[in-house]
């Protein structure tokens, strides 16, 4: 059976760090999907746009996704356009889901897939996840040698982040964006401050980088915003 | 000053996992550098050979790094091939290092980085790691929501795995070639045997994807093999 619903990540925002892969499935895909947000801005696809501007205009299914955390409403939208792209499916089309990042790294994709997986046939293709986009913005490894790594959501209360940072060399802190000051307390409390870098909107518009964290405002930040903990002193020997 | 050494990754085994920015710093480099084996095998240039294929052959920096785990053989070939690189930067060429996954993700660009990032100026292309495609593999999510996710070596005392197992949601266990023992002990000390799937290869020839891992062989298995822990009962609402 051919593969006819195609989660792609399109990596964190450098529409250059889509894969040789994701960009031939784009371009051979017959309707492309895609969350946005109700002004008809969608981040997956605004990176996807110079491969999408190589191939004619495809239709597409936008699942329009108001910002809020209202579960069931978010649970109604993915319930429609799965029926819509179940639907699109069996008309013979292949569907290709745009995903930033990684589809299966803390991505929207998870739950069409969810819905879709014993109904039609699927693929993943992965993409470079923020975790990646982030150290080599740095320059910083992640890991080396026997190191161990841990992602945490920066929405976990204090005392979770505090035993990450004591049992990992190295921590990457997702969606720090409203949870700045208890992220800043734990690497305190975790005497960490020193290893941690901060950023947003790595590789895209906007790009901040700061690596002397003590600097930063006490205030929130975009969602697209995480710090990367990592040991001063490493072995690289 | 323009870029002189880039680390770009190559993904995890399929040539069409590469990114679209990987492909073009491949084609424009003056010199490529790999790390081989002592039978002139490199995976890294290996997967990179459908961009190789489409441009002009280019000077090589090939490092040979016998497999064994001393690492003072293995700093004075890091030496050596950093001042070789130094010197062909310095003679104004662009230097690209070709390495599997991503770069700065337990790979050896890091030993190289090191010891160039103050003298020659360093970019890094980010690529898939083994853990992004393992979970596309296995169309299985990696991390929802609030959900942890932790990536330690297999080569941890059974006590680390089993803490790893306990604390986290997600667990990607790497290099598990020689510790499938330990690891297969530490996930039914943790009562995660269930949740755990196996993978070897993903992506290239000899991929071997075992989601019922009371079934692996009580032997060793290759290097490039990872289980992958994630909870079977999910809150996909």
């Amino acid at each position: 059976m051919a593969v006819q619903f195609i989660g792609v990540g399109v990596g964190p925002g450098d529409p250059e760090l889509i894969t040789l892969k994701a960009a031939r499935l784009i371009e051979e895909a017959d309707v492309i999907c895609f969350i946005t947000n109700e002004n008809d801005q969608s981040q997956a696809k605004n990176i996807a746009r110079y491969v999408l501007g190589t191939c004619e205009r495809k239709a597409e299914i936008p699942i329009v996704m108001p910002m809020c955390e209202n579960r069931s409403i978010a649970n109604r939208l993915y319930d429609k356009a799965a029926e819509e792209i179940q639907q699109v499916i069996e008309a013979g089309k292949t569907v290709v889901f745009l995903c930033e990042g990684d589809p299966l790294f803390f991505g929207s994709f998870a739950y069409l897939l969810e819905r879709l997986k014993n109904v039609v046939s699927c693929q993943v293709v992965p993409g470079i996840s923020s975790v990646h986009a982030s150290s080599a913005a740095l320059l910083q490894p992640l890991t080396m040698l026997k190191e161990s790594f841990c992602v945490v959501s920066g929405r976990h209360d204090e005392s979770v982040l505090i035993a990450a940072l004591n049992s990992h060399d190295s921590v990457v802190i997702m969606k720090a964006g409203r949870s700045r000051q208890r992220i800043l307390s734990a690497l305190k409390a975790a005497n960490r401050t020193q290893d941690a870098q901060y950023l947003e909107y790595i590789g895209r518009e906007g790009e901040v980088i700061e690596n002397n964290i003590s600097l930063l405002k006490e205030e929130g930040g975009p969602y697209f915003s995480l710090f990367v903990v990592t040991r001063k002193e490493r072995d690289f020997c």
